[in-house]
Formats: C-alpha cells, sequence, structure tokens
C-alpha cells in the first residue's frame, strides 16, 4: 500500500488489540455502526469457539477525529480484551523480574508455536501464541469498516459468501457474475447469499456435533465479490504493481486461508483459452462482458467487471485429541497441549477477507485519483 | 521485499528488457551458466510460440561486478530484443513528432488491451502491449539467476514442476514430500521430474497438434519446491510480513497465474484437521515432520519443511479465432486481431515461479541474517 | 527504515498519544525507568511552557512484552493526556453530529493553521493544530528510548547538548570530537555538558524573562553525538541509503528544525579541502583518525568516529502579540490568536533528535547484523 | 517517494550509467533537449576536472516512450561512459577469474575508500571508488529533467544559484523571495542569477589557479527555488511525511553536500520570533505572504511560497598532495594516491539538487492530484 500505512497490535490476552492507519482523508463520516456489523459478522459462524461470546470487540476510536468526522491525523483504534493475562498488564512493572512460570515447551502443530518459538529464541510457547492469534484480525476487521465506508461513497461494495464448510456445499445461481448480472439484481443477489446459509444451518450444526464428538475440526472456502469498480486500479508497468498479486497477499495475510483463486481461474487452468475468454459487448455506449471468468482483473488492472475473489481455508489445526509431538526442551515424545478453538472459521474469514480487499482497494483509488479530503477526491474522481 | 530492490524495464519490441537489482551482497561469484541454464529452461516448453526461437535472450551484465564476482553494487541486466519497432528504438529521436500509424483500437479479452488503454489514456493498443507483455519475465529471471545463485550457497534448492497441461495430469510419488523425504532421495527426486516430463512428450505433441487445428489454447498448473530452508524466514507480527502471502503475490505477479495453494491446502479444504495435522517426531536430536501438508509454512514462518508452492495457469487467452470485440473508437462489434502466441506456457512459468520464489527467499534471508559481504552472511549464518 | 515500522498517533488533547513500533526484537529488558529519564528531560528546559507542567507524560506499555522483556510482537506505546478536548474523546457518538462550534479561520504564520486547512479542505483551524502540533513528539521520543536501550547493548552511546540559544553561546572544549577524545574523557564529556548548561542558567532565566516582557520567543542550535559508532552502516550503492541522508531526513522531521548540518562541514563550505581533510592514523592495529570534521560519515557509511550532528532551530511562531493575519473565511484582516506556547525549545528538540538518530541506529543495524532476538543479534554481531 | 521509484546503477569506468523510473504518467512529452540542457549545466563549472570535457554524458532512452511520448512504462535511461576498465566490461566472461592486479589498500580521507572496503569486505579500493564515485549523479541529474519537463506542464520553475565559492560571497538582490516577489521579476531574476555568476568568473578563474597551485580544492553553497508551489504538498500527520525532511533527505543524499537549510532558519534560529514571523496578507483575493523566511514549507506542507533551499558542499577532499594515510593490509603509515579530481563542484551540485528536489515535487504533486496520463492529472489538478 502506497496511500495507507497500518499497524496493528496487541496480543490475544492482552490489554487490547490496537490499530493506527495513516493516510485516510479528512471528512470521512464514521459512526459506531459502521463497525458493530462487520464485528459481529467476524464473531458470528455456528462453528466459532465460545470466546467469541465472551469478547465484545467493541471498537474504540482514540485518534484521527473531530465528532463524527475523520481530519486526516492518523486513526487509532482500540479493541479490549475481556480475557487477560497478567504477564502483559503488568508489562515494565516489575523490573527485575525472574518469573517462574513453568515454560510450555510442546508446539502443536499447524501453529506458529514451533517456528515462533526458534526464530525469538523464546522457550515458553504462550509469548508466540499470544500474538500469532488470529485474534489479530479483529483489528484489521475495524480498519477494514473505516476502508469500507470510504468505498461506499464512490459506490464500490464488498460483500462474502461462503462456497463450502468442510464437504457441505453452498450453491449459488452464479459464481462468476459480471457487472451486468449484479447491476440488474444486486438486492437479490444479497438476499440469495442469505438464504443459501439460512438453509445450510441444520447441516451445519449437525457438522459441529459430530466434530465435537470427534474431536476434530475442519476447513472450507468462500468468495468476496466487488462490485461497481473503476477501471484502471492496479498496473502491468512493474509485477509488484499488479491488482491481482497485490490482493492475493492481503488474502492470504489472513491466518488459515491457503489457497487463492482469481475468477475462475482454477478450474479453467485445465481447460481451453476459447472456454475462457470474456467477449466484449457493447450497450447504450458502454462496454461491457459477456462473462466474467476472469474475475475482473486483466493485465493486473481492474476491468470494470466485478472482482471474484476466492479464498480456501485450511481445518482449524487445534484438534481436541491432537496427539503426539516433541518437547523442545527435552527431545521426548509428549502429548499436545488443548486450547479451546474454533470447530471452523469459514464464515469469519470471508468478513476479514473483505476488510482486507477493502484496504487495498482504497489505497488503490487514492492512487488513482489522489486528494486529501472526502470533496477533493469527490471532484478528482467524477473530473 | 526490505534489502532487496528490483525494478524491470523495457518492451516486447523496444531495443532491450532491463533490470536493476539494488542489495545484493559483495563477493557472489556469478557466470554466465548461472544465467543461461534458467534462460533455456524459461523458453523452452512444447507450448510455446515460434518467437521464443528467434530470441536468444543472452543475459549481459552492465554494472554491479568486477570481473565475475559482485561488489555490492547495484547489478543491472540486459536482454537484448532480436525483433524491434522503430517507435521505440526512435524515441526523442523526433522532437515533434505527429506519427501517423492507424492506432490500433479493438481490446483482446484476456490482455491488459483495453484497461490499458482506459488507464493510461492511451488510444493505439500497441503501445499498452508492449509492456503488458509476458516478455518482461525474461528480466525477472534473469534476476533470479542471482538469487539462486545466491540461496545456492546456503545450500537451498529450488526445482519446479509440471502438474497438468490441460486435462494432461503428471503425476509424481510424493506431491507433498517431507525435508526427510528429500534429504534421502534428492537426486531421484530430480530424476524423476525430468523423467515425468519426458513420458508425456507425446501425448504434449499431440495436444499442441490439436489445439494448432481448433485455433485454441490451454492452461495447466505446476508446482515449486524449495528444500533446505532455513527455520524463521517470514513472520506473524504483522500481517504483511507473512511468508506465504509475500510468496503469494511474487507467484501471483507472474502474467498468467491466477490461482495458488500452499502444501495441501486446496484438497484439505474441503477436509477435517485429523487429515491435514503435521505431527512433529525426533530423530538423532533433530525436530521434523511426518507430513507436510502445511507446505512448509506455519504462522506465516517457514519451519524447515519443504516449500510445497502450487501455481494455476490460465489458459493463454489469444485464440487464433479469438471472436468478436468492440472497436473503443467506433463502439462497433469488430473483428478481434491476432498476434502470433504460445499455446501453453506452463513449463516457462514454473521456471519464473522459481525466479520470484528465490527473490523472495534471498530478501529474507539476508533479514534473518544480515551482512553485506557473502563472507559476512556466512559468519552470521553459521554462528 | 527498513527493519523497523513506526506510526504515531494522537492529538494534543485528545485522549491520549499513541505510538506502534514493529521490529522490535525479542529479549531486550525494557523498564519504567527506559522511558522516564527521557520523558523528563523532553519537558524541561528553561523555555518551556507551563502546559508541560501540567503533563506528566508517563509511558504506558500496551503490547509488545511480556513482564520486563520483548516478545518480538509490536509494541503498543500510550502517553495519556491530562488536558482533553470533548470533541475527539466522543468521536463516534454524535452519528448526526452537527456541532455548533464557530470555527477558527485566523492562521497563525509558522504553523500549519493555514496549509492543513487548505490541504484537509477543513474550515476550522483547531482540527489542524491538534495533530500538528509538537506534542506528537511524546510518543517519538517514547519510541526513541526503546531504540536507545537496544543500542546500548551494543555500547552505542547517544548524546546531546546545547549550542545556543538566541545569541547565548554555549562553548564547549570540542565540537567535533573524534573516538579517541571520546574514548579517553566519557565522562568527563558528559561533565561538562551538563555544567555548560548550568553555567547558563541565570542568563536563560533573564532572556526567559526578556521574552516574557516583549511577548516575543527564540530559536537555537544543538548538536547530538553519537560513540562507539560500528563502521559500515548506511551505503552509498543507492542514493536513498546514504546514513547522512537518512539522519537528516529524521532530525529535520522534528517541528521546527529547519537547518542540519554533518560534522564541520557548514563552516568548512567556506574554506579549503587541506583544512578540512581526516588524516588516518593507526594505534595499535586500530585505524583511526585525527580530527573528525565529517562528523563520522564518509560515502553515506559510517566510518567508526563519533557521529556529530547539528540542528538549528527556528524560533517558536507563537508570539503574545503575533501581530495581523487575514481570516481565511472573510478575506479580512484581523488579529491573530494567541495560545500558550514555550519560549524556546532548543533542550526538548535536542532529546527528540536523540531519539529519531536512535531508531535510524537501531534500523541501520538491524540491517547490518540481522537476527530476531538479542542473542542472535549479539552472535552475529560478534561473529 | 510513493508513486515514483527509481533505481541508478553503473559504475564510474564501467560500460554506462543506468536508471530505471517506474510511475511517470503517460502522455508526457520529452525530447533530447529536455536532457541536454541540464547534462551541460551538470558539467559545467569553473572548478570542474578535465574528465567532464572527455565525457559528453548524451542521455539515451532505452524504454518507456513511444517516439517522443511516455506510455507509462518504466523509463530505461543510459548514459554511455568514455572512459572505461576491462574488469566491469568483461564481467561474466572468465568464469574462474583469478586476476592478479595489486590491491589498492591506501584509503583517502574523505571518500568512501576506508568504510566501503570495510562494509563489503573488499581489499582493493578501487571496487569501492567505482559505485561511490559522484558520477552516479548523471543518472539522477537525467531522471530530474524528467521531473522537471513534468513539473513544467503544472507552472512550476525550479532553479539553483551559487551562494558561495570558498570564502568569494555571491551576493542578490533578495536571498529569501516571495511569491509575490518572484511573479512580477521572474525573468529579472533570471537575468540577476546569470549576471552575477558572470561577474565573478575572474575572480574564480584566480581561486582555480591559486588551488592548482597549492594543490589545494575548495567548498561552497548554492540555493535552490522552486517557484508556482501548489499549496497542501507534504503532510504533518506522521513525522516521515514532512515536506521539508524529505527535501532535505533528498538534497543530503548528493555527496558532498553535508548541511541543509530551509529558507531563513539557519540565521534566524539565533534571533527572535518577532524577526521570523511571515505575516500574511491578502490583495485581490490571494491570500499570501509579506516575507518568506519560512522557505515555502509550514507544518511540513507546502504553503504556496517559494521554496527556499541551502545546500553547503564540503571542500572536495582529493587534494594534490594529500598527506599520509595507513595501509589497511599493513597497517603502515604511506602517501595517499592522488587521482585527477574537481576543484570543487558547488555549480553541478546546484544543478544536481534542482533534479533531486524535482524528483520529490513530482511524487508529491501525485499523490496529491492521482492520476495515470497527463490529461487525467491536468482535469484533476483543475478539479
Amino acid at each position: 500500500m502506497r496511500n495507507i500505512r497500518i499497524l496493528t497490535s496487541g496480543e490475544s490476552h492482552g490489554e487490547a488489540l490496537y490499530g493506527i492507519i495513516e493516510g485516510i482523508p479528512a471528512g470521512l463520516k464514521l459512526s459506531n455502526s459502521d463497525f458493530e456489523k462487520d464485528s459481529i459478522r467476524r464473531r458470528s459462524g455456528i462453528g466459532r469457539s465460545d470466546r467469541v461470546k465472551i469478547e465484545s470487540d467493541k471498537v474504540e476510536i482514540k485518534s484521527g477525529m473531530s465528532w463524527n468526522s475523520t481530519t486526516g491525523a492518523p486513526i487509532t483504534i482500540r479493541i479490549p480484551n475481556i480475557i487477560r493475562h497478567d504477564s502483559r498488564l503488568k508489562a515494565l512493572e516489575c523490573e527485575d523480574a525472574d518469573v517462574k512460570v513453568k515454560p510450555l515447551t510442546r508446539p502443536r502443530p499447524g501453529h506458529a508455536d514451533f517456528v515462533g518459538s526458534k526464530k525469538f529464541e523464546i522457550k515458553d510457547i504462550r509469548e508466540i501464541i499470544e500474538r500469532a492469534s488470529a485474534r489479530e484480525t479483529a483489528a484489521r476487521c475495524a480498519l477494514g469498516s473505516i476502508a469500507k465506508k470510504f468505498l461506499d461513497e464512490f459506490g464500490l461494495r464488498i460483500i462474502s459468501r461462503v462456497l463450502a464448510i468442510a464437504d457441505i456445499g453452498f450453491t449459488y445461481k452464479c459464481l462468476f457474475p459480471t457487472s451486468e448480472d449484479l447491476d440488474k439484481k444486486w438486492d437479490s443477489f444479497i438476499t440469495e447469499t442469505e438464504k443459501v446459509y439460512k438453509n445450510k444451518k441444520t447441516k451445519l450444526r449437525d457438522l459441529r456435533k459430530k466434530l465435537t464428538e470427534k474431536g476434530d475440526t475442519c476447513g472450507g472456502a468462500f468468495q468476496v465479490i466487488a462490485h461497481k469498480m473503476p477501471i484502471g486500479l492496479g498496473t502491468y508497468t512493474q509485477a509488484d504493481g499488479r491488482l491481482d498479486a497485490i490482493l492475493a497477499k492481503a488474502v492470504m495475510s489472513i491466518p488459515s486461508v491457503k489457497a487463492f483463486s482469481m475468477g475462475a481461474a482454477l478450474e479453467k487452468s485445465f481447460k481451453y483459452g476459447s472456454s475462457y475468454i470474456d467477449e466484449f459487448k457493447s450497450s447504450k455506449g458502454r462496454i461491457s462482458r459477456k462473462s466474467n471468468n476472469a474475475g475482473g482483473i486483466e493485465g493486473g488492472i481492474s476491468n470494470g467487471e466485478p472482482l471474484l475473489i476466492r479464498g480456501f481455508v485450511k481445518p482449524v489445526p487445534t484438534l481436541a485429541s491432537p496427539g503426539k509431538t516433541i518437547d523442545m526442551e527435552t527431545g521426548k515424545q509428549v502429548d499436545t497441549f488443548y486450547e479451546n478453538a474454533d470447530y471452523w472459521v469459514v464464515e469469519s474469514i470471508g468478513v476479514i477477507a473483505e476488510s482486507t480487499i477493502a484496504l487495498i482497494l482504497m489505497d488503490e483509488l487514492l492512487s488513482k485519483y489522489g486528494g486529501n479530503s472526502m470533496d477533493e477526491i469527490h471532484r478528482h474522481f467524477n473530473a
């Protein structure tokens, strides 16, 4: 990102999560409701653990606004943790801390336990887990809500939908919609999205029950769609400016997302060019497409068709009966420890992906149109 | 990338392709053969067009070395084009150029034609094609050869293999090898890779013939494996530091790569956690894994197991009978123009992906170990 | 900076100042006293206003540590404001805020009032002042304390001293010390620094009195010295890697610093090469210098001699009788408004400059030596 | 820089200097004359050595243009060297090069000889000199010519003038002009600049003669003025966004520039606030200033008044009778070697500073106004 800079911080059981975002233009109106909706959506999902019910994840704004309007100054968000550990709350308090806690040295596969402990040369895995936890995404999600509000002012709409949870497939009328498809039927598109998920609720509850019994977890897949895309975001002039590459990084930076696909590429990579071409058509002077296999990006640049992004979510690696591991201190085989965890996180990750994508699109829009206040950006956008 | 900076430049039919790489340590030995092997591999592949036979892609070094050793100064590479167009060769020569060439205004789907023309407000699509062309990857590939030579000094090995070309599958003994698998049998792994491709040559030639007849093209899939990975590259502390996200961007920045997967995530996202866990084991004091579903990265950090990356390549969008498009000037439906093109590019893209991955790994290794000369980096690496 | 990333946030009368720093290695011990000393020094100085007495600027650590040791995770610092304004504290609370405060539209020269109001298209200058205020440096100073603690572990010492306040000159035995000068007499160097300032206290109090009477303010100059510099930080290979350029940016980014000089360059630019050369000498196998006109950097790279940096501080632009300005709304000439302000800020800015310099040196040291834990960096440093 | 990226490469006696610039919008007209003027100015100056007469420094464009117009693609510039050394021309040619050249191990003070040799662990100082040479600025100067042409389209004018060469002062009617001063009398300002230099030519030739006799060199000072500045470039919201800090880095990254000053700050730091205030005034609805002590930047943001930047140039460190140094191999005192060098470089550095400043201003203008073609940027600029 070139215009927007973000840092998040905070531990899973620290005092709070924090985020600072630099580069938000002045004059953007924000309200509590802009944050709440995504916060609730991020924590919902039938496969989530009990902790998400405890944490209310209320977003506090600590800087960058005057009343309900941004000032151009960096915005600080804070999300307090309800469940907290002393070691972080009392940082600095004990100058000669020589705290005797038996270090946890049995790494769980699929987590940062082993690698974090090695990288930072920290014996106690608890120190690693605290920041490596996906709880960090609460902060990113809140920052993404700001980006969504920004994009909303330019007509952009971003939505996610579940494609699969384990082997339960979610079927929609159209997997790769064109701009025309969505222009005509945006409302019914939203209705369908909600309805399809609703219809699967019983199956998902059954799945949860089954997973509880087996001490198992599962993965899934989701899609994010961005509609009303401006033409010309991203570039082919330098490799790292390609919008699809930038979006891949953003989505793959969400813990558990381990595969990414633009449009229909994944399936069509095993097929022929003739089945993949998105032919041009023209109606009322506007050039659009007959199909959207490319998923809204050609040559690394947005082409005005909806962005169609799919992410694939690995199964949650925290099993109730996780088997054996090696104690990093003794080198001996031992049992893995168990932390309360989610059964699956697919719905939530769709929401987080919306956020990371929204942040990228805001940044690209600022590159294309420039400007330091909402009014100025609108003037440029309309010029 | 933090330690290494790269810019490439040059057009498909300009005077040459160029690349500058800043941050290469001093004392790295380079020779012509380091570049030639990858250059030849990049241009080979049964599905490539005739142009790759014309362009010899000899890499010239223009700076940053004294005799055959790097000096720490930025390295310039140049790859001359054999086929060149006057408009670029004579840049600057005509102060009041008002060259009358009928602009090409019929965009081809699947290319940057339409979006580039819109973004840069350039009427003639030829101007767009020149830089948007995948020929740019020749420069990146050459820079990647430098990175590979660097990594080689620390024992890292990077290799790619074809997984599919259209519906022709390439089957290997082990799709997700562990470090133990490769430690024992690296040579037989290489032999197998070559043999599997060789055995498919007749089928691929038949496919090419079929595609020629139909005026069609196809896509495919490949895998890149990086063996002897140090533990601790990448980080979970900030979202954009995750190694899998960084690698996703690098691989997705290659034209035609439209999907990306780490390890076995793609398949396992529809499965259960119990089938995905890479259990720890210990032998002779070294902790390793029983499987490598994660593909060598946990929590955004390399875990010492081989990196297992798959890329999915969309079908080449340049069909011989490409159907209709819209003239951007008149708004009327017209025939798409045809440029000589590849039938498929899967083998080449595997090689380019090796290069983009090598550049990332070099950069991460420099972050982890620091140092400005090969000797210093070795001292840090061994400390 | 390549290894360290920083964002600060917060307004002058907001809830608090915040800062997040990413990239601090694990295992660095921090305590309250590491922050307190600089915080007190930053707020002291005979020319400071009354507000600095009200604000205690106690630094709170909100993340990135476990007890008193860093974990590699981003560190969040918070500095609460005692004096706060509602508009920021209640951000988001009023969805339809249409707060009727008469906007302040009379810009003061020498402040961001005019430019901020124009850039962000915000009518009320109060919104601009809040973030443009030099109070932001409290956050940077706290982050700099972390960097100083880091550098301290590798023997680096950073200190500032006042050179002039208005026309009151501060004379020291040696303005451009060599490493040998400081190696021998570090303690007496510190003693001298304190003593020289102490001896001027009466003069400074008289100056303050005079300025109060006249409603005037003044500027000054300071020097920062970094001793025990490693050789090899910075580079000439690319223009933006030169250490002197990077340091110039860091010091010039402090509000009120408007001129910068390395070593004796400023004076010697009007002289001859023969008077500027720092001849090499050798004693006990160590190569050092007979003088330090260069101020510790040659060819953009640290040469092992002390860094000698001077900053020049413009007079505080907030006069008690500030004369006329133009109302940005009416275009008419009006009186400038007055805010309680400092008489001069030279001592404080020296301390802030230490911080910004420490952050740069930490970053460069991490580039040179790499590593993610203090132990690892020490191993590389000693290799 | 956020929108523009630059890498330069090439050695002093290599095949050529290169530069790639990414982010130049499409549709900018460039001609040979845009480069020639600055190239000639950079090489002129009475104090320059003989080499500048040999090197013609003809700029070649290798990519990024079609005929005489930019295409949005990265631009490659090449400046051939006339005087070349084999070691670089034949890079890669000798795989087992074990070239026996007696390494040069006697470092010259004031150059990168010692630090470069230490940093990159290269014994032969010749390898260091090649890239550390100020010849690199030829490439930056050429890239700056592109930026100047861009700025010219938006009315910006950048000019440098000599303030001092050794103790020869250059006096102008107004050292700190306001926008009004320059609006009225731009032509006479240019005429004055040329005339003042012309009038000193005899004195400068005498100085050169004197320096030749003594084997000595000298330094000096220059000023760069940027007129017709847009309001609102730069920011105070984050420390590293301040325009004065960014400009300080750009100017200090020029070899030999060792001090930097904005406006009248240097002198006024020893004075009172009342003498420094740039009062607002209004005429015909436009708000401007009665003076320009601030040098065109307040709160890190351009205020519409001319940028007034001064740089101070250290004496050329290459003396004809340079005295003693230490052989890095033997540790013994030896004579320094002498390379043909300039007597002073002040005029040239003024031109290079124009270039580095132009690049920054182009980048900031792109941040403020966005856009990918000259037409689009004009639309935004005028909106």
